[in-house]
């Protein structure tokens, strides 16, 4: 089995060796003219000057007669002055100044007295309500120089110095060719071994807010010679062309090799975190990109490369992505090996904006739809201490983030659905929800990470749930829990329950598939185990954490277990059988300092709302009598 | 001359009275189907639940060998242990995993121990290496809830989770009617009184960003029937329309009665400012309103009125838009009467963000582009002091407005010139130039205001430039002058000197147009008055103030005014005569903490450079011998 190590090369070095080598290559943009009225968000080739001013005659700022200020001077609440017929000039906004007249006098500042005389009180300055030519924009001003962005303003602006017509900087063609035998367009209902082609269009979405264009070629299988073909068709007709897929220097990695053949290759591997196996070449001075398959390495690549390039060429600062300064939640190690591109949530309590670092899987890419920002962890450092002040690159708007609920803790998936009853009412804030179970719960809500959080923790002592634990963490009454739900825990199996499970005891014969330590669900497996005297050593699969009820659900339906511990509306979903174990209280601790917080109250307005008891009846599996 | 006051309601007021009506009388979003692939930047209607898991099969995340876990438990570097070919299966990443293996050993890790046999030194634990069913989502997990905006990354989730097809919110279409007699299509050689019709250009664009769509209507003339018709097409066609302009109480306004008289108006006249006169309706449960015809008083209802009605919508919340704390440049006063939006400039020095107001002119749509933020000031605020800390509505993103040079001073167009040289060699950053006079420069550097200004002061005492002021106002040296150009000032005439117009003091005999005091231009004016013996009473237009050379020379080309004092290439822009009367120094005052900055550096680097020269030689009337 053939295997080429990659080179790893430092982001930055990669960065400067190849742009440096595309602009020597002839790498730049082409420009193209357009009707100002429709080149909004464009970008300018050269400075645009006025052609005329604005106004380009002296225009009447208010409806109102046009007068000679001589003639008003001596008028005042006292000695009115009367102005006939032949004084004045009736004109509207926006009126030439008629020949003669120096200022206006508004409609409301009018007396009628009589056969078309007006008397006035106040006296006028020459100029007085008239926009002089050039108020706005004089001729031959620089409206706007080189490579400014049209601002819809802009255009106006343009407009109104006479321009209607400017070169723009033409918008970036990128040709995107997805490769893979594996590799299938979108479906609901794809075979085992076929992967679904989703990169297209993130890569897509990405570009268009750059301000580039996509085509997308169709899905080229696993072979050198129609890679390298469809690479030929997309340099012929693209600016830009990346080859998502294959990027790496395995058994079917062809895109270097394509590049070589028909370019030259820059840079085959980054020191990146995701998005190491990179390539960076160009054909025909154009630049042409392998993108690695997996889709949070093919973001990072896209995000700091594609967009570099794409900035270039319109001559703009990148990253002009906005920065905060955060606090860091946990501790997050890195390797020295690499740059690192940790996704993570952001949100205030307490006045503090904490980084909340997520899944960093490569293939996870729900890990970039949760997030709220990028910490980049230099090459050089080993890692970032939790409460450190960390840079964060933003990828949504702060006043999102600032108007965040946090709710850290157990897994139900009723969390999801209250959200979901909360944005159908056009709530006024966001609510970011983490799985990291009931002690997990416990610890973001004393270290002020979370407003609040699911906990169901049983008390093996008493067999209550969450009092204790309450009084124990919180011994001050620093938070409190409020009453959520009812529901049933049990063992899931395959329908039919193949292994005629029929109580806890019996995970012992079987595969078993555990939650993480912490998790409400675990301490119920150890309480069990414990209670019928089996030692964890005994379950097969006992270390195989998974994070949430429909992940152990989603294993046992695959058959990469047999049984777990769940709750029945996951087991609903995947059609799997349901042996009830004990009846459990959900409930939800809070910070006692948030539960005036009008999110709060939102929040648990809608759980105790009788639309919502309709959709968790639907659910099964819970109660709501409390 | 009918005029018909307009209403002053409270903006809030005016809003919660307006929406409710709107609520009431039916207006919601419509929705379409949309492909998943193309939706970025749409909004789901409904909660997106996964179809199916990703990854729905336990896929192999290497490439390698899939292998049992249990086979390779004593493999270690003193014992390799032999992996036969009917101990392992060949796979890529991506791959399922064969039946009967539970985990994969990368390619990387396996050393060729001939007849296909592999040794390995390390121990594999089960599902090591796989990338197990639901490991990114889990069949029937919330993928989004309800009017989520579709990113990219979340366009990918939603196909990985089987999702192709979604009911989105329908884009909604905005019919834009301009109006009015005096209207005229863009055009680079309008007519005197002829209106270039630019706010249609400037609410697309706007109205585009929200994520609508705009329909330009043709311009439609001051006539009620004419624009009664063109509102029921738009009606018919559109989610929502705005009639520009024709929306105060004028002769000539028709808007709210054509309103009226096809559906309801609830309000007309808001005490905002500008934008006062806007007119609320609604026809056949859509929105129609009345935009006022001044650019900025229009971007202040679209921002404001109708931006709220998009959001909702979408039920998104506004405003979306972040804000930032500032320290206020200079006394602001304002109204009881309204709410005010001032145009706003931001910049950092010296660690402080200061934000100063621009031209608040209703007409001034150049105010808008060079704006970075508004200020909002409350209806019950009679004014906010210099030095207050304030909270801006960003309009650009805080990572361009921290990099910004900032330039305050006297006005020269070879400033411009330099930005444009700057932004055409991609310089990252940006620059803001106000032109503020050569006293506002000495100003603006020592209150920490700007980096720099360009000045020209006359020590009317020894006749020599800026060292004398530069000693006064810096006497421990905090700002320092650097070398700039020797510039001519003159007197600029129409073309021909109609008034025979020979040397300074010919200007009693004549109109003039003075410049803003502070204005170095104005301190020599006054210079030249006291040394000719000539009062400023005794000169017809001395109290009538430009802010620039081309803005003096376009009323002189107009004929507002027969002379005024400036520089060669204003005159030569505007085909006038130029007397020329002396040659000063324009220096840059640079605060001497800033001199080390690479933005000065690099604007200094630009002004000396020789490509610079070529164009102040084309300008005119410059000389840079020193």
């Amino acid at each position: 089995m053939k295997y080429n190590y990659l080179s790893n090369l430092p982001l930055d070095e990669a960065k400067k060796e190849y742009y440096s080598a595309l602009i020597a290559s002839g790498y730049k943009a082409s420009t193209e003219v357009a009707c100002v009225n429709g080149a909004c968000g464009r970008v300018i080739k050269s400075a645009a000057y006025a052609h005329i001013c604005s106004p380009h005659y002296n225009a009447s700022a208010m409806d109102g007669i046009a007068v000679r200020a001589e003639d008003t001077y001596s008028a005042s609440e006292q000695s009115p002055v009367t102005l006939t017929p032949d004084k004045y000039a009736v004109v509207d906004t926006g009126d030439p100044l008629p020949e003669g007249f120096d200022c206006v006098i508004m409609v409301e500042d009018l007396i009628d007295a009589g056969n078309g005389n007006y008397n006035i009180i106040a006296s006028c300055h020459p100029w007085q309500n008239i926009r002089q030519v050039g108020e706005d924009i004089c001729m031959g001003d620089m409206i706007a120089p080189a490579f400014t962005v049209l601002t819809p303003s802009l255009c106006g602006a343009l407009l109104a110095g006479g321009i209607t017509e400017t070169e723009v900087i033409k918008k970036p063609v990128v040709g995107i060719i997805p490769t893979g035998d594996e590799i299938v367009s979108p479906t609901s209902d794809p075979e085992s071994g076929e992967i679904i082609e989703f990169n297209s269009t993130v890569f897509r979405g990405m570009l268009s807010e750059m301000g580039a264009e996509a085509v997308v070629y169709p899905i080229t299988p696993d072979k050198k010679d129609l890679i390298r073909a469809a690479v030929e068709k997309a340099v012929a007709e693209c600016d830009l062309v990346l080859i998502s897929a294959g990027s790496s220097a395995g058994r079917d990695d062809y895109t270097s090799d394509v590049i070589s053949s028909l370019g030259r290759v820059y840079v085959h591997g980054i020191a990146v975190k995701p998005g190491k196996p990179a390539v960076l070449g160009e054909v025909d001075s154009k630049p042409v990109i392998g993108v690695p398959g997996y889709p949070v390495s093919a973001i990072v690549i896209i995000d700091e490369i594609v967009s570099d390039l794409i900035s270039q060429w319109y001559r703009r600062d990148n990253f002009h992505r906005d920065t905060v300064k955060a606090v860091l939640s946990k501790k997050t190690v890195s390797s020295l090996k690499y740059t690192e591109y940790v996704r993570v949530s952001l949100g205030r309590i307490n006045g503090v904006l904490s980084a909340s670092p997520l899944n960093r899987g490569a293939g996870v890419i729900t890990s970039f739809t949760k997030a709220d920002g990028i910490l980049v962890i230099d090459q050089n450092c080993e890692g970032i201490e939790a409460g450190s002040e960390v840079e964060v690159r933003l990828l949504k708007p702060m006043n999102e983030i600032e108007n965040t609920l946090i709710i850290t803790g157990s897994h139900d998936p009723l969390i999801d659905e209250v959200i979901n009853v909360l944005k159908k009412n056009g709530a006024p804030f966001r609510v970011s929800s983490t799985h990291v179970g009931s002690m997990g719960a416990v610890y973001a809500v004393s270290s002020g990470l979370a407003h609040m959080g699911g906990i169901h923790l049983l008390d093996t002592d008493t067999g209550e749930y969450n009092r204790s634990y309450v009084e124990k963490y919180f011994p001050g009454g620093e938070a409190v829990t409020v009453k959520g739900v009812g529901r049933v825990q049990g063992l899931m199996v395959k329908k039919g329950n193949p292994l005629g499970i029929r109580e806890f005891k019996d995970i012992k014969n079987a595969r078993y598939v555990n939650r993480q330590r912490g998790a409400g669900t675990r301490i119920l497996c150890d309480y069990l185990l414990d209670k019928n005297g089996i030692g964890p050593e005994e379950i097969e699969g006992y270390e195989n954490e998974e994070f949430t009820h429909t992940a152990v659900a989603a294993l046992i339906a695959a058959g990469n277990a047999d049984v777990g511990l769940g709750i029945y509306s996951a087991a609903k979903i995947y059609n799997l059988d349901f042996i009830p174990v004990c009846n459990e209280k959900y409930e939800f601790l809070i910070d006692k300092k948030h539960l005036a917080d009008p999110m709060v109250k939102a929040f648990l307005e809608v759980l105790y709302s009788d639309e919502f008891k309709t959709r968790l009846d639907e659910m099964g599996g819970y109660s709501t009598e409390e």
